[in-house]
C-alpha cells in the first residue's frame, strides 16, 4: 500500500516544516514539497500537525497485581493507545521471585502475541537476582532484543531487589550494553508507614499519599544514581514525580553522570489535593502518588533543561469495582489509573499550547527519546526516510472534553472527567497502514509487532 | 540551479538515515529513497555523511583589538569557514563606549557587506548601557533582525558594563524577545591580577593564564545566572571553559532556570600545560585561557547532559608578528587564535570518533542549536524541506593533518600544527550553490548574506 | 576595688554552673563554691544568670552618613549598650576615598577618646585600596591593634572597592594575620534598581526593600567567599540577612573553607512586612533590609549549625526628623535603626526562652565568638580567671516592654515599641567597676578603653 | 580527699588561662589565681596543660564479634584509656536479634560492673525493632539513664535494621527526648561486594577496603539525614570517614537540619595506602575502612566548620592471632584496632601542634561535645565549679613514640608502631582521685561508675 500525506506541518524532535510525505509499504520513502508520487491513498493534512507516532515507555497491560489484573489487555490497551496517537508501547514483564526470566518472557509473549493491535516491546523486570539470572540477562540482551531491565527499590517480598543485587545487576547489564531502569522509592520506609497508618486506623486514600512522602522518592533516586556511578552503568528512572528526586539527578550531573529520567502526564497535570476527596481519591491511587504544584513546575523545568527525556503514562487501569477492593483500606486499592490514550493530547494541550514546551520538545519527549534510549532508533520515533511509517495527523485546534463515556480504554472511570483539551489525534498510521480514521480503529488484534531493540549507551541522545 | 545528492547518510540533530536530497534554487525540496528528480548536478554521497552546514556562533572578523585588527576579514574568514563546512557565522558588533549601537552597526555592515562569502549575522555587543541605548536595543530587535546582545563582565573601560547596567539591559531585552549573551569573567579581579603580575615582572604567557584563574569565570557565570533569574531574561554564556562555571549553571537549574551555554573546540581539546612553553604559549593566549583536563571532561559531560548547547570557536586570529607585540609583556599579546576552519572536523574526530558524543549530538551542537537559540530556525541549522540548502558532504574516514601551511585562515601559525584528524569536509553547499569542491572555494566575496533573525525564548530547544 | 558575686548561675560559651565569682581590680581572680574572699562589694546573684559582658561587633556611633550623623555618639551609645549588658562595642572607622587610613583613625580616636563609657575597638573600613594603603594596612595591624578590615561591595563612589582591590587587600591582610570583613551586597545592581524606582516614582520605604532583593546579597556573599578561597584569607560577612547568602557560605564549606558570619537581632526577629506601613516603614530602613520569615528560620538554623558565629546590631540610629529627610524619596532616608541596647535581652527572650538556642550558644554568639574572632580573647568574651571582669547579672524572669520612652539610646523612636521581653539586665560590671545598677549608669564618659586586638586565624574558634 | 593543682594552663572548650584548681571529694570547688586552700595533695602544673578528662564516645570492650571477643575488657580497656587521659567511655550494648533490650543491658552490666576502672556509659544498639522494643526504648530512656540508640545500616541478619524500622524507631526516640546514632554504610551493597570478591578469589585485606567504597558511606549518611528530617529526630553519625558522607550532612544543613557527626582519630591520621601491605593490612581492617588523603583534609575542615562535633576511636582491639582468623579471607578478619589509649595525644600532636585545630577545639571534640550531646553535661566534659573532677595534666612538650611494647591496651600490635608524638598525659584525676601518676594506674577495677545520662536535643551545643 502507499499513502501520500499532503501539505502537513511535519514535526520531528529537531524541526518543523511544511511538506508532503510519501509512504510505501511499511516505511517512509520520501519527504518534499509537492511530491508527485502516485499513492493509493492521499491525505490532505493542510493545517494539521504531522508527527511521529507516540511511544509510551511505561504501560502495564493485563498485569497481575494484588490478586487481580489491570483491566486493559494488549488488545484494548494498544487500541486505546492508537486512538490517542501512540503507535507503540513498552510493557513490563515481571519475573516471579524464584522463577526464571525466560518463563516470565513466555507468559508475556502469550499475553501479547495475537492480541496487540499496536506495536510493542518489553522491559524485563528483574525481581530476583542471582548468578543464574545474571546469565539470563545476557541471553535476553543478546538473543531476545530486550535490553532494558526494570528494578524495584520497593515492594519487598514481591518485586524488590536489594542494593547488593542492584549493583551486581548493573555490572552485568553495563558489560553487555543494556540499561537498568528503576522504580525509585524507599520500599522499607513506605511499608512501615503504611503499616503504621493501618494500625492507627488511617485507611482512606489520603493515607496512600501520606505513606509515600517525597523523601522516599528523593532518597531512593539519589541512591540509584550513586550505584550507577559506582558501576558506570546507564540508568533510567521511571515515573519521577518530584523536585527532590530531580535534584538528586542534578547532583549526579556534577560528577559528570548522565542519568535518563521519565515522568508521566499525571505528575505534570494533577496534584495531591485530589486525595482529599474521600474515597473518590482512589481514582488516583498510584505509586508514587501525585505530588504538589511546586513539583509540577520542577518537572516542566526538568524537561526543558534536558534532565527529563521521556513522558510516559504508567497506564495501569482498574475498574471501579476493582478499586473498591480497598474501600476500607487504602493499602488494598489496586495501584494505577487509565492514561494510555491521552498522553499526546495532554502534552500538546497542557505543554505546547500553554507555552511550557516547544513543538519539537513535544515530539522529543513523547516519541523520539524513548526510541533512542531504548534502542529502536531510527526505525521508530521520527519521521525520516526509511523509518517505519508510524505517523499521527493531529488537529491542533480541535477542542474536546475527556470522559470515561468516550474514551477507548477498558475502564469505567476517568481521572480527567470533564477536562478540556485543545488538539486531537485525527488520523494514525502504523507501519504504513491507516490505524485510526474518523475515530475508528481499522486494525485488528494481532496486527501489532514485537519490536526487538538494540543496545544503548549514555551518549545516545 | 538544482542539485541531487544521492545516497548519503543524512544526519540531523534528531536522526540519521540514508537517502537522497533534492535541492532547487536555494532550498531543500525533497528527501527520499531513490528520488527521481532531474538535477543539473548530481553528487554521489555513498559512504559519506551529509549534514547541515555548520553555524559558528562566535567569531571575530576584522575586529579592532589592542590597537590592531584580527587577521581574518569577512572574506578570508568566511572562506576558511566554508572550507571546514561552516556555512554561517555570527560575528560581534562592538559598540564604542559613548557612541550609539547604530553607528557600530553601520561600521560592521561595511566590513561585511561586499566581502562575506558565507552567510553571517551579528551579535550586538552593548558596552555602554543607558536609556538611549535601551531604545536602540528595541529598534535593533524589531527593525534590524539582531536579537542577541553581548555583554562583557570584563574589560573595564573598554567593553565592560556593570551589574546595574546588566539588569536594566536584561529587563529591556526580556520584554522585547531578545537574548543576553555574556563573556562571564570577573574583570576587576583579572585586571588586578594582571597588574600585580606585571609589577612583579611575571611577563610570560603563563601569567596570562595565571591572571584568569577558574574562580574568575565560575564566579561571574554564577552572578550572571543570578541576574537572569531576577530579571527572567533568557541568557547565553559564551565560551565556557571550566567545571566551576558549569556548576554555577547546574545550580541555576535547581531554581527552574534554563540558561544556554556555549563552549569552544579549544576548551574541549587543549589544556593549560601549553602555557608552559615560554613565548610559544602566546599561540593560545585567549580569554578565558585554556584550563585543565578535568575541565575538558566536565565540558564533554555538560554537552551530553544538555547543559551546553553550542560549540563555537571564538575565532580571533592574529599573525605571529601581531602576537609578538606582547613578547615582553603577556598583557600586550592580542587575545585569540585561528579556529574557524576546523570546528566541525575537530568535533567529529575528537567527539564522535572517540565515542564522546553521538552523531546527532554533533549536528545539534555544531549547527542546529545555534540556529534555534539565535532565531534562524528552521531556515538554517537542519536538513529539512524548505530550509536553506546549506549542506556539508563529509568523508568520515579521510585522515589528514592540521597545519598552517594548508589551512585557509589568514594566519601564519596553527595552534594545532601536526594534529591528526579523521574525517574531512568534502563538498559544501551554501543556499543551493556549491561553495567548496575539491578543496577549492567556488564562491566569491559578496555571496554571503546577512541573515535577519527572529526572537528567542527559553523553551526554544 | 573588689567584688564578690555570690551564687549566681554562671554561663559561658561552654558551660553553666552555680558558683561565686571574686573580682579584684579589673580582673576575675577566682570562681568557686562558697568563696571566702572579703570583698568591698558583695552581690547576691541567687536565681540570676551571670554571663560575660556582651560584645557588639557591629555599631556605628557618631557616623557621618548622607550629610548627617548617627544620633548616638560614643557617650550615649556606649551608655545605652551598658544598660543592656553590652560592655564593649566595635565601631567602624571609615576611610575617606582618596585620604589615608591613618587620618581616618585620628578622626575616630577623637570621637571616642574622652567620650566612651564602655570599652571599644575599631574595624578599619578600607574604601580606597592601592599600594600606599596596603602599607598602611600592615602598619595598622602591627602597630595599632586593629586587625579587621571592613570592605563594602556596595555604595560605589563612597565606600565601595572593586573585586580587584578586594583580592589585593585580602592578600595583604592574609599575609599579616588580619581579617577581611564585608558588607556583601551587589552595589551596582542596587544602585540601578534604586535609580529605576526613583525614575518611576516609586518613592516610599517599601521600595528601599524592593531595591535590595535577596539575590543582591546572596550573589555578593558567594563572590566574597570565592575571593577568600582564591586568596586563602580569613573572612567575615557582616549583617547577613537571608537564606540565599547563608547557602553561599554552605557551598564554600564543600571546598574546605571556613568563613565567619554575623547576623543581627533585627534579622532574627522582624520581617519585611513592616515596609508595607507607608512612611512608618522608614523606621526599619537599613541595608540590607529586613527579609522574610523563611530567612529568620534559616538564620536561627545557621546559628545552631555553627555557620553563624556572631550576632551584632548594626546600631545606627537616626532621629525621626533625620528619617524625614527621605519623606518623599526612600533613597534619602538615612539607613539604620537604634538597636545597641537590647541585643542581649532580645537574644535571650526570643532565642533562649523560645527554645531556639541554648544558654551557652547565647553567650557564644553575643560575646565569646566576637572576642575570639577579633583577637581580644581571653581578655574579653568570657568568665575566666585573669579575664577582664566584664560581667552581666541578668534576671531571667523579669518581664518588661520596649519603648522609646524608656530606652537609653539617643533616638526618639523604637523599632520595637511595645515588644514584650522576658529577661532583663540587672547589674553590669565593666573591668571590675559597677557600671549599671538599679537602672542607672554609674560610670562617666572617658571610662571606656580602646582595646587593642591581636591577629586572627580561621581556626580560632 | 582534696587536691590543689597549681598554676596550670587550664583549657576548656571555650577558653584557656592560667590558674589554680581546688578539688574536694569528687568535684571541682574553686578556680582562681593563687588559691589559698589547704589540700592533701598539691600538684605543680606550671607549664602544663590542664584540661577535662577525655570522653571517648565510641568503644567496644569485651564485645562479641565474629565468634570471638574484642581483647580489651572493661578493666584493661578503661585502664588504657586512663593512661591516655580518657576518663570516661561510652560502650555499645548489642541487642541480640529476637531478644529484648533489657536482657542485653543485663549482659553488659555484668561485663562492666566490677571491672571498670574509669567511668562509663552505654549506647543501646537496637538491632531488632518492633512494637515491644519500642516500649523498651521508652523505659530505657526514662528509667535507665541511657538515651542514645545505635542503629546499623549494615550487617544484615546480625545488627542491621531496615529503613522502615529506622523511621519508626526515630519517631519513638524523638518523642521521648533521645538520640538515634548510626553506623551509616549501605550493608547490602557491601555484602554483595564482599561476596563477589570472595568468589573471585580476592581475599587479601585490600579487598576489605575495596568492598566498602566511599559511595556506600556517602549514600547511607545521606539516607540517614533524610530519615531524620522526615521524623524530626536528633541524630548522630558515628565514625564518619569521608568527604562524601560529610557533604551529605552539608546538604542537610540547607533544609535547616542539625545532625551530629563523630569521626575517629585513625580517619584523621591514616589512609588506605596501608592496605597495600599484604596481610599486614589486617591491622587496620575496620569498618568503615581508612580512606584517602582528601578525606583527611575534609574531616579536619569539618571539625573547624562545626560540622563534626566529636572524635572517638571505635576502639575494638583484637590480638594478632585473632586477626589471623582471616589470613586466607579478609571477610573473616575481626574488624577493629586498638586505639582507646592515644586519642588525646594524637589529637594534640597531629591537630593542635600542627595548627589544624585550636586548643579549645581540641577540648571541645575530645570531651565537652560528647558530654553535651550525650546528656552528661555539666557533670562531665569540662573544668567548671561543681563538675566532676575529671582532669588531665598534660605535658605539651614531651616527645614519645607509640609502640605495642609500651602501650597499655591488651593488644599485641599497634597500628601506629613507631609514630612520633609530641605531648603526653602526665597525671589523670578521676572524680577527685589520682588515677594515673608516673605512668602507673593507681585505681582498681570497680572504681569506674556508670554515669546515667539525661535527654538530648538538637540545640544542645
Amino acid at each position: 500500500m502507499s499513502i501520500l500525506i499532503k501539505n502537513g506541518q511535519i514535526v520531528t524532535a529537531a524541526e518543523t516544516y511544511v511538506a508532503d510525505i510519501y509512504i510505501k509499504e511499511e516505511q517512509i520513502v520520501a519527504i518534499g514539497k509537492h511530491l508527485n508520487y502516485k499513492a493509493e491513498k492521499v491525505i490532505d493534512a493542510t493545517g494539521k500537525l504531522v508527527f511521529p507516532g507516540g511511544i509510551d515507555p511505561h504501560v502495564h497491560l493485563d498485569m497481575p497485581f494484588m490478586g487481580t489484573y489491570s483491566s486493559d489487555d494488549y488488545e484494548t490497551g494498544t487500541r486505546a493507545a492508537l486512538h490517542g496517537g501512540t503507535t507503540m508501547v513498552i510493557d513490563f514483564i515481571l519475573q516471579t521471585q524464584g522463577d526464571t526470566l525466560h518463563n516470565a518472557l513466555k507468559t508475556w509473549q502469550q499475553k501479547s502475541k495475537d492480541k496487540a493491535i499496536g506495536d510493542y516491546s518489553y522491559h524485563m523486570a528483574v525481581t530476583d537476582f542471582n548468578d543464574k539470572v545474571a546469565k539470563e540477562v545476557v541471553q535476553i540482551i543478546e538473543g531476545e532484543g530486550i535490553t532494558s531491565f526494570k528494578t524495584f527499590m520497593a515492594y519487598k517480598g514481591a518485586l524488590m531487589i536489594d542494593d547488593g543485587q542492584m549493583v551486581q545487576l548493573m555490572k552485568v547489564v553495563e558489560k553487555h550494553g543494556g540499561l537498568v531502569t528503576v522504580h525509585a522509592t524507599n520500599g522499607d520506609m513506605i511499608d512501615s508507614l503504611i503499616a503504621k497508618n493501618r494500625v492507627e486506623g488511617n485507611l482512606s486514600p489520603l493515607y496512600h499519599y501520606l505513606s509515600q512522602p517525597e523523601v522516599t522518592e528523593a532518597e531512593a533516586s539519589g541512591r540509584f544514581t550513586d550505584m550507577l556511578e559506582y558501576t558506570n552503568c546507564p540508568g533510567y528512572i521511571v515515573h519521577m514525580t518530584c523536585e527532590g528526586a530531580l535534584n538528586a539527578v542534578r547532583r549526579s550531573t556534577q560528577r559528570n553522570q548522565k542519568v535518563f529520567v521519565e515522568t508521566c502526564t499525571q505528575y505534570l497535570m494533577l496534584d495531591a489535593s485530589l486525595y482529599e476527596k474521600d474515597f473518590d481519591g482512589a481514582k488516583w491511587v498510584m505509586s508514587p502518588p501525585l505530588r504538589e504544584k511546586k513539583d509540577q513546575e520542577a518537572l516542566w523545568s526538568g524537561i526543558n533543561q534536558g534532565l527529563i527525556q521521556t513522558v510516559g503514562t504508567d497506564h495501569c487501569p482498574f475498574m471501579w469495582e476493582q478499586k473498591l477492593m480497598g474501600k476500607d483500606d487504602f493499602s488494598k486499592i489496586p495501584n494505577g489509573h487509565p492514561a494510555i490514550e491521552h498522553r499526546l493530547e495532554f502534552l500538546y494541550s497542557e505543554g505546547v499550547r500553554k507555552g511550557k514546551i516547544s513543538l519539537t520538545k513535544f515530539v522529543e519527549i513523547s516519541s523520539t527519546n524513548s526510541a533512542k534510549i531504548f534502542g529502536m532508533y531510527p526505525r521508530k520515533g521520527t519521521i525520516a526516510i526509511g523509518s517505519d511509517a508510524d505517523i499521527v495527523i493531529f488537529d491542533p485546534k480541535k477542542e474536546h472534553i475527556i470522559s470515561a463515556e468516550t474514551h477507548h480504554m477498558n475502564c469505567d472511570y476517568s481521572g480527567y472527567e470533564g477536562w478540556e483539551v485543545t488538539g486531537k489525534t485525527e488520523t494514525v498510521i502504523l507501519r504504513g497502514k491507516v490505524a485510526i480514521e474518523n475515530e475508528e480503529c481499522l486494525l485488528k488484534a494481532g496486527n501489532g509487532k514485537f519490536i526487538p531493540r538494540g543496545k544503548t549507551s549514555k551518549t545516545v541522545i
